[in-house]
Parts: structure tokens; sequence; C-alpha cells
């Protein structure tokens, strides 16, 4: 131990882990040192390099809040969030994809009556939501809580907007007896992720655009059915294929439909122009404890 | 773009790195996200297990601030920082060999007269280090700046001590025309890193002790040589093999000598037991630009 070198030391400090008691946290600081070490010694890692990355981290904390979660922001700028999202849903057939979480979700959003309004004053164009939820063979699921969050039309969340002391934008629905919800709220449109922080500064180093093509989260809950984290993407958004976060699915793509002031379903209930979704969430049983 | 998986994200992600102006930049983070990405893909890591590390980095950052680094502490405890120290400094034979930076160094010490005290107070047995700097063939390397930093006799850095509002066992020297240079200090004891905080939570989880063996860190800094962070560790400390920052070379280990009351060369400045350390070090020239 008092001569390691760079190749041997990966060695030396995996055989630290020896007496933890956890094999799982083993395996993974294990699998950890071992990839971040060969990361090092692949790239010729210098020592200012290196104090480049402590200084990233650390901006990268820094930054990261309640409101704000810049960890999640540069894990899901990398890919990681997605590949961790893809392999852990293993779906069958039929069922609705899940994409990433991503940084803006609130715990304890107001809960809000079937057909509510939740966008709370947001600035867009009015959107009606009608959805529903069903098992693998079509049985509907009653009951079931759905958590719902997007951006206004400036791009911008409820918590990206310091002057706001209460939610907006997002709620809490439940699926009545047939498995339907539906709520009124506005129309998603295409933005860019934070860059005013140090995945910002990544972004324009790397000349990577921060643009999400419009979408709603959605998180769906019931008991006995795995829990679904997802978007509904709005078809022909520019940005779809080069999501900067690589959430887009194909099966997550659908028509929000504009209908010009005066005309379709819910012609009496606006003064202009409006959209509609309707849309269809398929969950699969959860998997065996 | 629409439908990439776990296996195929990663080229997806490589990929949006093609307009990187900095190829440098573009060569480490392609290399990053591979490693990233397979270390995620090999251990099948969990979306909780993804959370969990999303929320150890947070806190790592949220209990880094200007007088401790939690980044470096983990990266020192990971073995990342002394495997970038050793395959940066390719050593002539004969030249001091370097090891890890630490959290501890702080800018802008005080500056020291050649045999003054640098302890400022701080507990321990006094220690007396008289040292030469040299370059490979003998030539005195007059001028050299030398900073220098240790914990107390309890295991502290005086920046662990909120207590302090001024530097402690800490300082900064010149050598002479001979290259030497000579300071009072405190004998340096072994000492546990942080443990309060989310990397001794790692060390506790993984059953790893938090120890390192007894040192000073000098940084010498001449004109024309490489520059030399280093420590000077003290024989027969129990830790040395075993140091939680993987930091010993066997050429690091001096002999700190114990003196009784009243014997050896400094015996009328002090009262009891003392210590001396007797130290050569040797630059090797810069790396040409």
């Amino acid at each position: 131990m008092r001569n390691i070198d760079e190749h041997t030391i990966t060695d030396a400090v995996i055989a630290r882990f020896d007496g933890c008691a956890d094999a799982r946290l083993k395996e993974l600081l294990s699998a950890l040192v071992r990839h971040l070490h060969d990361f090092a010694r692949e790239t010729k890692l210098t020592e200012a390099e290196w104090k480049r990355g402590i200084d990233f981290l650390t901006a990268t904390g820094h930054i990261t809040d309640a409101k704000r979660q810049e960890f999640i922001l540069l894990s899901d700028t990398l890919g990681l969030s997605m590949l961790t999202v893809a392999q852990n849903h293993r779906l069958a057939p039929g069922a609705t994809e899940a994409t990433v979480f991503g940084p803006f979700h609130v715990e304890d959003a107001p809960n809000f009556d079937a057909g509510a309004d939740l966008s709370g004053g947001a600035p867009g164009e009015p959107l009606f939501v009608s959805a529903s939820v069903t098992a693998l063979d079509g049985t509907p699921v009653a009951g079931a809580t759905i958590d719902v969050w997007q951006s206004d039309e400036d791009g911008y969340y409820d918590v990206q907007r310091p002057e706001l002391d209460s939610p907006r934008a997002r709620g809490v629905l439940r699926s009545d007896a047939s498995g339907s919800f539906a709520f009124r709220s506005i129309l998603p449109v295409a933005y860019p992720i934070p860059t005013d922080g140090p995945v910002g500064q990544m972004l324009v180093a790397t000349g990577r655009h921060p643009w999400r093509p419009a979408h709603v989260h959605f998180m769906i809950r019931a008991p006995g059915y795995e829990t679904l984290v997802t978007h509904v993407f709005r078809a022909g958004d520019p940005y779809l294929d080069s999501d900067v976060v690589f959430g887009v699915r194909s099966s997550l793509v659908a028509d929000f439909v504009a209908h010009p002031a005066g005309s379709g379903p819910q012609r009496d209930r606006v003064a202009g122009r409006y959209h509609t979704l309707d849309h269809a969430f398929v969950l699969q049983p959860a998997a065996p404890a």
C-alpha cells in the first residue's frame, strides 16, 4: 500500500470495500471506482482538469436547492437518467412507456376535481385534456392518483418564477369509476432547460442546444400497478428528434388538436383559439415483491 | 432519436458532442459518458439507487464551502486524487515524490522568517524542522516558496476549528542562498478525515476506517522547477499501510526524532520533550512548455 501507482491503485481501493456488510453497496462502489479510474487513465486526466471537475461539481451543488436540482439536470443531459429509466421498466406490449422524471416535480401539489382548471392563471392558450387509465387488458383503473406538471407559454415552470409563492400549472387528480380523468390547463411549448448554471455552461461549451420539445408531465400511481412516470409530447415540435435530455419515445408523441375560436367541443368555454388532447394511459401490473 | 434504448443511448449522447469546438473537452465528456453509462448498465442501477446517488452528490455539494471541500475528500477516498497525481508526475530518479493536495490548504497563509514558530499556539509537542531544497544534481534551489500546513495534536486543521479566526500551524517560508529552510511547529499525529458528512457516511457504510497517518504538508514552488505537492509522513505510524486517501509513498516516510527533555540540539529552547525532522526535498526541472 505504500507504493501503489496509477495502475495498481484501483485494486487497492476496491480491496478497502472488503469489509462492507452490504453486498450491493460493495458491488456498486467497486464498479464506480473501476470506471472512474479507467476514465482518468484512458483520458490521461491532468491535475488542472481534475480541479475543473471538482469546481464543476461544487458549483452544481451550490446552485441546487429545494426548487432546483442541477444534479438531476446533469444526469438528464448526460443521458444517465433516461438510461436508468429504460433499463428499469421492462414493459409488456401495450403498456405506456416511461420517460425522465426531470427536476421540476413538486411534492404535495394541490388536488383538483375532475375537469378543473389547474393552470392557476399561468399564461398560455387553453388546453383541455381528456384521458383514460386502464390495465393491459383494457380494464379501467379507478381511483388512480395522477400528478400533472408542465411549463407555461414562456417556457417556465412555476418553481422557476421567484415571484410566485404558490403552485401553478401543476396539480393532482383522481381517475373516476370508468378510469377517466379530465382537466383544463394551457398548451405546453418547447423550452430551454435552465442555462444559467454549470449544466448550461457545459451545453454552451460543447455546442449543444438546451431545448426540450413541448410536453406535459404525468405520474400515475394506483395500487397493484407499476407507477408510471412519463410525458405526453406534442406532435410537430421541432425538437422531438433532439431533446436535450433524450426523453422522447415515438409512442409518447400525441396530437394536441387546435380548434379555431368558436369551434370544437369546448367552444362555449373559451373566447379564442384552444387545444384538446385525448390520451390513453395503460398501466402494467406491479412487479412481484 | 425517438426510440433509443439503454444500449443505443450512449452513442446518441456522444453524438451530441459532435459540434464541440474544444477537442479535449469532447474527448473528456465522451469518455465520461461512456464510463458513466457502462457503470449503470453493468450494475443494472435501479431508479432508487440513482436517486440515492443524486442525494449523495447534493449533500456533498451543500456541505462544501470555502473551508471544507467534500468533493476533494470524496475524490481522495475513492483513490481518484492519488491516481491523477501519480500519472501526472513522471519523476526523474532522485526527485521527491508527489502526493495528494488534500482539502485543507489555504491560499495566502502568513509568511514566516527562517526558524520562526508557525504553530501559532496550536496544541502539540514541539517539532523543529530543518530542510533543504535542491535540484536533481544537488544544486541548492535558493528563493523557493515553501507552503507548510498540518493538523494539531487533536487531529484538527485550523480551518476545522470554528472558534479560530486566523491561521494556525500553517505558513509560507523561503529557502535561503544554500537552499535551506527551517521552522518550528508541532508534532503531527494521525487523524481521521471529517466523518460528519457524506464521505464519512460512505466510510461507515463500507466498513472503512477514516484515518490518515501523521504527516506535514509541503508545497514547494521555484521558477524553472516542477511544483512539488507532497507530505512527509512520520515513520512508525500505525496507518502508513492503510491511509484512507492512499497517499503514502515509502520515500516520503521519515524519522521524526524524539528528544527527551533537556537533550538534543534544541534543548535550550523548550522545557519538555520535543522532536526534530531533517529532510531533503529534490525538485525536477519544469516540463518544457
